[in-house]
């Protein structure tokens, strides 16, 4: 009998089940169910309760819903038996958390609690908890906490405690009416099997905590607000469970919903960009993930801890069980050709696109491939939107130099491009002055399918071979990986991930290789690019931070 | 009987005559003609013989054209008679310049030397000489020539001497058949008057002459050439004479075929951006003449020559007599906004210029003119066609800082703008710092009279008052003023040119003022702007130097 796993993915907009062979990884069935609500950013449901600038909420009903209708889908389209499928696995966006009670039931859900919006689920792009965040890191740096320097010297406004923190601020009787403060990937997961467990990853990535010295000190969240003292205890958990393992078995009442069988193994909950790590194969240190849509998440797994200066966490077992796992990004890669498309691309050039039939990124892209490297005499920095690794500064903008009254936009198209390759590298460079290998790239993700130009000048930049994922729904194979794993090697599935990531993953059979004479080329605008980014974004000329300091006083846009 | 004076006004595709009253400077009428043969950079006139890269050419039968249709059409236009026009001169584009023989007949226009480029007139813009230019530069260094501080330590390709060593080079047989190599400002002025004249604007700005030193020793145009060293004694003259003077008078063939009367009085030649300055009613020290149109052309005078770095020029009586003119240049303001709305503004925006009926510039304007100051969060360096002064290198380039995903081509609009009137504050600075006071701004050219935002913009930067031309032919009323002052005060003209600009230059009555509140900001924005200027373009970091090289290593366009 054929065995299949099912990787559930919680994305921004929809949920989605993807139905995978346990023993090809093929995927026999998608299907996707978008949410209800969407993403919540100027109402309640009630369509009265007004939210403030930089809110982003969901409504936990839209994630059950999609249990209900996708896998049952699935299953359908495949012609695959309850009986075949032998484990499950969630992954989600994070930090994306909400407050519940003692048995899970979301506060929003009971009415007292259903005009409040602190009750409801904070997605990850919430950004409202800047100013908690803020409070949070300054404290920190007093009390010298060492945790810090893991997270890259700086914890995010998107992550779990300024968010726990904004509804303490705002809605003290939400806070004391949660019981579980709780992840949104571990809840799901709770629904699922009827006990609540806790996932190192989004544990290590967004909420302080690590393998070895666990959560900061009670006396660290005193400091914060006492109130704070007991969150772990009472509102968290100190039971951190790592990636690989299961976490239960499916509920008899969930299981009917889903058209599954009861006691299917449900693996522990994992973020989605952390699952595809497995998605592709990556089963070792030195081989590096980059997930590319319009920002770019860098996953590498490492033997041991290495404070790497400007990265977004070092987490043990937080992306595969027995690593450390390495995580960076770029807050800017395909928002950034977005921008240029949008913004600054003249009208023949999209006239020209619509008499071909392509798309306007698709038409630039060729043009920009005939350009020799190096042709368009062009230096960008990539920080339109501020500067996530190896800076970690939000207040850093954009550059470009060497523009002439030649420069046509199908060179600022790849000199953005390039721009965004160099960030790789110096990424990359950093991860390896630190003692993190990484001698090999693996890419998913819409723009590394798609953009073979793009893909070129990043192995060119790189100066190492990319191999790109060959199935369009990496991250949920990955989460698939995950129940075959918790349904383990004696019910068809595996018993590590590593052997699930061998034998399901799935990449092209070619790499992108680098080109010696462009990476020689690119060697030598590189050392341009770095000289910049230093000046600008090591303090020799704070020009950024001061233009930014007047547009705000002159009451421009932020 | 009201008496009028003539200004002839030979631009790059067509030459004007305007017919102003001698005693208010109205404009009473205004002819053009273009050149038939155009500028010639791809054939000759033979339609087979092919000119160089970098090649400007052109003819001078159209020069000649231009007097025989323009002034009669003004006089006709206008109903003025022949004895009522009291004096002409002309003004002219420079470094334009023509091999001729002892007569004055081109070389061109010889059967033997119809089909050879070099018997032709090299246009301002024949940049092919840049070689010779370079071969000049090195000598002068070389032998420590004091002439180099005068033009901002180097001449350019454009100018008399690189123009006449690539005659000797690639047509020796020219050279040694050119009895006299001259301006075409001086030889059209020797066409109407019948004798030979040369003028001190042209000689100073373009020949390397000065008042006090005259021409460089006979013995530097040996090191260029051994066949240079007679160059001055024996193709141009050493017989220069001061603006503002009397050329000679018209003979009678050149006024029967002008309609006009014999014995009117012709002023000494000038160029075309010079004689703005009294076109505007500048007369003294401290007032500054911005000609603004795609590049941006600045005079001042002084009373004493300075040594200032990075500047186009210091010639004692090169714009008014008794003064020393002080030139500057910034080579791309007209072409940045053109070159951002032709490559870099998007569909939507031309759009919605159309459906309000206004040219894409006019519409970015005024959704330019809608941000408060200091409100992009953009800075960007004026350099997208290199730096003219104060760095005098053409291998700079442009940069943006301070790009964001919610920057605007508005916002870019004004950047761009901003940036050029940094640049011009620069050059302010720069005189100021050297002794050459700048009290006072006077503008004309198309952008000065259509841009209200650019004109407050540059009077903010600057932290001054702007008066702007109330003539659209500010530089032909300049060349009139000095026709009216070779006829003389007795004969219903001026005894001297300030007097001539005082009575009839024609400014706007409403100067544009700083706004103090902006100003302030402007003095922040401007010290961001110095300090990039001085990080790219003083030395701190080649980068600019080093793509271009790449580029051209790559085969990338110039």
């Amino acid at each position: 009998m054929k065995t299949y796993a099912l990787g559930i993915d919680y994305g921004t907009q929809s949920g989605r089940a993807v139905l995978a062979d346990t023993a090809t990884g093929e995927i026999v069935a998608t299907a996707v169910q978008p949410y209800a609500h969407g993403v919540m950013d100027e109402r309640l449901p009630d369509g009265e309760t007004r939210l403030g600038h930089d809110w982003a909420l969901q409504h936990p009903s839209d994630y059950l819903e999609v249990l209900e209708t996708t896998v049952p889908a699935a299953l359908r389209e495949a012609g695959v038996r309850p009986e075949q499928v032998i484990g499950l696995a969630v992954d989600f966006t994070a930090c994306t958390m909400l407050p519940t009670d003692r048995a899970g039931t979301p506060l929003c859900l009971k009415p007292e609690f259903a005009r409040n919006p602190h009750a409801y689920v904070k997605l990850w792009k919430h950004h409202a908890a800047q100013p908690e965040a803020n409070r949070l890191n300054e404290i920190a740096v007093a009390r010298g906490e060492k945790f810090l320097a893991r997270y890259g010297g700086k914890i995010s406004s998107e992550w779990l405690i300024p968010k726990i923190m904004q509804i303490l601020d705002e809605a003290p009787e939400v806070y004391a009416a949660a019981d579980r403060l709780i992840e949104a990937t571990d809840w799901i997961t709770w629904q699922l099997t009827g006990r609540e467990t806790r996932n190192s990853c989004t544990a290590g990535y967004k909420a302080l905590w690590s393998k070895r010295e666990g959560y900061p000190a009670d006396e660290f969240f005193a400091a914060l607000d006492p109130r704070l003292a007991r969150l772990v205890d009472e509102k968290l958990s100190r039971d951190i469970r790592p990636l690989g393992e299961k976490a239960g078995e499916l509920t008899p009442d969930r299981a009917r919903r889903m058209g599954l069988l009861p006691g299917t193994a449900v693996g522990i909950a994992n973020v989605d960009a952390h699952a595809g790590v497995p998605g592709v194969g990556i089963t070792e240190p030195g081989q590096m993930l980059m997930i590319m849509g319009t920002s770019t998440c860098h996953m590498v797994l490492g033997t041991e801890e290495r404070i790497v200066p400007g990265m977004c966490g070092v987490v043990e077992d937080g992306i595969m069980p027995g690593f450390f796992g390495y995580e960076a990004g770029q807050s800017c890669v395909g928002d950034h050709f977005e921008w240029l498309v949008e913004r600054a691309v003249p009208p023949a050039y999209h006239d020209d696109a619509r008499a071909r039939g392509l798309d306007i990124h698709q038409w630039l892209t060729e043009k920009a491939a005939e350009l020799p490297v190096g042709g368009s005499g062009l230096l960008a920095l990539d920080w339109w939107n501020g500067n996530r690794s190896v800076l970690v500064d939000a207040d850093l903008t954009g550059v470009l130099v060497g523009a002439t009254l030649r420069t046509k936009p199908e060179e600022l198209y790849r000199a953005l491009i390039e721009a965004t390759a160099f960030g790789t590298n110096m990424i990359i460079e950093t991860f390896v002055r630190h003692g993190v290998p990484v001698r090999e790239l693996f890419a998913c993700g819409g723009i590394a399918e798609k953009n073979a130009l793009l893909m070129q000048i990043y192995a060119d930049v790189t100066n190492r071979e990319i191999r790109v994922s060959a199935s369009p729904q990496t991250v949920a194979l990955g989460a698939a990986m995950f129940g075959a794993v918790a349904a383990g090697a004696a019910r068809g599935g595996y018993d590590r991930i590593a052997d699930a990531a061998r034998r399901m993953s799935r990449v092209r059979p070619e790499p992108y290789r680098p080109r010696p004479a462009a990476a020689a080329v690119y060697a030598k605008l590189y050392a341009e690019y770095r000289a910049l980014h230093d000046y600008f974004g090591r303090g020799a000329n704070e020009v950024m931070k001061r233009l930014k300091a007047l547009k705000a006083e002159a009451g421009g846009h932020a």
